[in-house]
């Protein structure tokens, strides 16, 4: 099993719009074949915004970063952030 | 829902010992009404673990950290880390 989380610092101000274009993207990505859970979430403090996911294999972590949810809506997070977002991958131990 | 990413810095050589000590915590926590998902992970870059959990709710999380296999089990992992942990606390957003 792979976790990972990928935080985004998200303009002040620009949080709904953030929300709002990763919808379609949270809704596809829980659909997906080994997608075990996926899900937007916002730091206690609210310093970032960051997906929390749990993928099967690797194999189905490529197979989401190459889906068109994903290659359609990802590049579109650039105009609503700060500076790039800070990826943590995981391996279950 | 509440993400909890919990980032524990081994100590070199310590890992299997943590992974063991973590075993019967990782599957009572699992069992606890309210646990979505709860696990030991490593990072890829192979420079700490983490536990990567999911809670209904605070409460949840709450009788989490007052449950007999937290209280007597997460004290020890302080004897097998360089240093304390980093804990992220998310609220779905």
């Amino acid at each position: 099993m792979i976790a990972l989380v990928a935080k985004c610092f998200v303009l002040p101000g620009k949080e709904e719009e953030f929300k709002a274009l990763a919808a379609p993207l949270i809704e596809a990505s829980n659909l997906e074949d080994g997608c075990l859970s996926y899900g937007l979430f916002r730091a206690k403090d609210g310093a970032h915004l960051a997906f929390v996911e749990r993928w099967r294999d690797a194999a189905a972590l490529e197979a989401h970063n190459n889906s068109p949810h994903f290659t359609s809506i990802v590049p579109r997070f650039a105009a609503l952030v700060s500076k790039p977002g800070e990826v943590e991958f995981y391996e279950e131990f």
